[in-house]
């Protein structure tokens, strides 16, 4: 038996000699290769890659830690390809145990498993940004940082070990110059700086006015600064971690929480662990699942069938809405502040959607419509998207936000929209918000939302309604124009009239064109008020 | 000095805390929560993606091992939400030893350090099919293979331990049962089985399109059978592995294969390591980049300036272009066939590029038009795109094919063109297959191909060439519907005409009326013979 099997081993199946070449990818392999998945494609691309990720992590850890963010960032040119960059904090700092691998592997992080809204979920972005520096610049990234005003600040050279996923660290120093509490990580990368559209400075002037309690300074290649002052001094409340909601749990994720559970009735196991399952709906739960209450969760575990008729119970008794504390949404109010601070436009029309869930995950969208002033006239509407208080500055075509705006009929609402265009034209600025505990991104770029048709539902009737505001404002503003132009003419003649009417009743002529024009004042007073001058009627 | 340091570390810095929070997040892990980039996310797709996942692996294997694919797919509906898939080949069989992690671990794989053309080249795709099942069904996948018709085959059910990315294994056991060598598996998920755009008996129709040399049997759910016969019985030529292309290679890449090879003399190792630099490229190289020849390779690495020139040599000095062999074009006449044998049509062009490279990775394009027969005459063009022998089946609008196909104006080329439209209307089809020894797709999912200027340029070339010989196909066309127009006047009155003639002259009216009808058909025959039915003329 085993002679022959050694020979049939020996002759070969093709199978053997396949097997021989399977083998493991590290993560870290996988996205050196497939590093334009991760946002790092173009060169003016890879550089707001990069910022992005360093500023969504101060942004993060500042308000974790209740600290007004102060970010300073700052780019050098190193030759033709190369820059130098830098991202400095005054965030809580980083432990010098897990500061390696915070920056130094990829699927490494503190909010993958907490369900609440943050910038950073993935525990890869900012390791990312230091895999594209090696592999284009070939040198190790530089990060110090200090926890405490009373201990050394510490600087470490690393580099990621592709083959492992792990940080190699060049050189672990005490940096005697680092005096505040903070981060800073500078990278050297191929990359290109460049101004307008998807630049930094769009980066920074969005970002600021989604986070409006931060202040970022700027210094430019050419060493010109730029100051992003904060709109606001209140910090936002922080989001509170929560457990899942039962509505959108999967059967797999709801084997594995049976299994792992340490409490012995399922009727507990469903009040603790899970959001907004009382005492009372856990038994209303089990009822209709037809399942003991007492059960011990682990044996249900076992039983495939039993679980899906939990799941199926799960949808059918009423459960309410996740709570919104572990969202933060920007607010209304701040949202229009940001805006009117950092453009100049005539009209301004805010909306927020409730809270909603999809898949089990708590959002929530806000929306704002900007119209006139210096928005551009020509062309289509400008879309300003954001999640998490991020701003998405690529993949706008693949977008769910951009897919729900395109199904609206802007005709309706008294823009105009060229025949088989998909967006108004005109100076229309549509700029929408999405907070969720995990927004759905296509990608690991993070730059476009994945179409989850309740979330383009949310987008869509939160746009509708400054939609509707817009179309009255533009309806009075065209109401405005007409009554102008009749007192226009009507001035024209004053005099001539007056002129008249003075030799036939032989009343006094300026008296009689004073009383007109006064007149003309009282009924019309509201739109000469309104509109300065003509030009300013915009949109067409 | 202890005790402060301990009193400090008992008040805390914040960063304490959240380093505490800190935490590796298995690869599984963010793919189940991310299942989306994945391509799983709506319930049609879903069953597609995991179809497509076990088809590409069959035809993969198979031709590694010089076998014609015979793949059959069955799927049946368990309840309402829930679909068993199973997919059995007759290719060389897993060995029972790598079959686990084949099938239970993502990022595992033989295909990924590889450079040549593969379907698979991620060691992702099977795996998250297994994991999508096990999150949906709560169920293990059922696997068997069998490696040679002496030994047994051996039957897995198996899991994936989402926290560890390894595969745990539920049951193992001989399956006496499977008696032909081959693959098997079978799972059950969450899906759903639509018919139509985006269906399963598309994808399938397009894979046979690009893949002559295999057949595909289905069973649906409603036990139909469909079967896709192969249109040639030639295997297409085996891509040959080759090593890296100096162009386009980058920085850190070469920084690595620096460090870790074994050959001590810098002209060797550019010689042997790279493709296409023989002995004098390799001390052209050196000179240009002001390198020493003899360098030992390992002490260069260390040189990051070195390093550089020798990339910037790369450059300058001319290298021949990536061999070809590493891919696998379909061929145009193997496409013409595959389109034909499945699509009834009136018209059909087909153009190749040459080998071109892109960040060292070698690519070629094919395009395909197909106009008139039973192609859609209202809308805009139908797209089919294929990467390595892949259809494409999500995100036509995120694809750098579309892109390139929507900069031409094909107004140029006689079709209709609406305003605003970026895609020609009428019954066209224009087909697309980009082979590359590493597509650079824009996410996990495999969908769209990332705007890569090169890779764009050589699909809009393509499909331009393809485009001019419809233009003149139609412009044919176009006269000879008005030479047909001619005809038939001319034939209306020929009658009269001859009658006439036939009084004037005294000879046989019948005889004149048939000269008359003679010289018709000698002059216009071939008009008549090209159409054989006026409404055939389509586009209009």
């Amino acid at each position: 038996m085993t002679s022959s099997k050694v020979s049939r081993e020996e002759k070969g199946p093709i199978a053997l000699e396949l097997a021989k070449k399977q083998k493991s990818i590290s993560v870290a392999e996988f996205f050196e290769k497939n590093r334009h998945m991760l946002g790092f494609d173009s060169l003016p691309r890879c550089l707001i890659t990069c910022i992005k990720e360093a500023v969504d992590n101060s942004l993060d850890a500042c308000e974790e830690s209740s600290i007004l963010p102060d970010i300073y960032i700052r780019i050098r040119k190193v030759d033709d390809k190369m820059l130098n960059i830098v991202v400095e904090d005054n965030g809580p700092g980083i432990h010098k145990d897990v500061l390696p691998r915070v920056f130094g592997k990829l699927l490494y992080g503190s909010r993958f498993h907490a369900i609440r809204q943050s910038r950073g979920q993935q525990g890869i972005g900012i390791s990312a940004a230091v895999l594209y520096g090696q592999l284009t610049s070939g040198k190790p990234a530089r990060i110090t940082s200090k926890i405490d005003s009373k201990l050394p600040a510490y600087m470490y050279d690393l580099k990621i070990d592709t083959e492992t996923n792990e940080p190699r660290i060049l050189s672990e120093r005490i940096d005697e110059f680092f005096t505040s509490k903070g981060t800073r990580i500078e990278i050297e990368m191929e990359a290109a700086y460049v101004r307008g559209r998807q630049s930094v400075l769009e980066y920074l002037k969005n970002t600021s006015i989604v986070n409006p309690h931060a202040r970022f300074t700027f210094i430019d290649p050419y060493n010109e600064r730029f100051t992003f002052e904060r709109a606001s001094d209140i910090l936002p409340k922080k989001p509170v971690e929560i457990k899942p909601h039962p509505r959108g749990i999967e059967l797999g994720t709801l084997v594995k929480m049976l299994q792992v559970t340490d409490i012995k009735k399922l009727s507990s196991f469903l009040n603790s662990e899970f959001t907004k399952v009382g005492g009372y709906t856990a038994e209303n739960i089990c009822r209709e699942a037809n399942i003991d209450p007492n059960m011990v969760p682990h044996d249900l575990s076992m039983d495939i069938e039993g679980v899906k008729r939990l799941l199926g119970a799960f949808q059918k008794i009423k459960v309410m809405s996740p709570p919104r504390d572990c969202l933060s949404p920007i607010t209304e109010d701040l949202l229009k502040k940001g805006v009117i601070q950092n453009c100049n436009i005539d009209f301004i029309a805010t909306a927020s959607r409730p809270v909603n869930a999809s898949r089990g995950n708590p959002f929530m969208v806000e929306a704002v419509i900007a119209f006139g002033g210096d928005i551009e006239r020509e062309g289509k509407a400008d879309i300003i998207r954001f999640a998490n208080r991020v701003p998405l500055m690529y993949q706008q075509g693949a977008c769910a936000i951009t897919h729900a705006i395109e199904r609206i009929n802007w005709k309706h609402y008294n823009m105009e929209q060229p025949k088989n265009a998909k967006l108004p034209s005109g100076p229309i600025m549509v700029l929408v918000h999405i907070a969720s505990t995990n927004v759905p991104f296509t990608s690991e770029s993070k730059d476009a939302v994945a179409d989850i048709p309740e979330i383009m539902d949310d987008v869509e009737l939160a746009v509708r309604q400054c939609a509707r505001e817009l179309s009255r404002f533009l309806s009075e503003q065209k109401k405005a124009l007409e009554a102008r132009k009749k007192i226009r003419i009507f001035e024209s003649y004053t005099k001539e009239v007056a002129n008249a009417l003075s030799v036939l009743t032989g009343k006094d002529e300026a008296h009689i064109e004073a009383r007109f024009l006064d007149i003309l004042n009282k009924k019309y007073s509201k739109f000469i008020e309104e509109i300065p001058a003509e030009d300013n009627a915009g949109g067409e």
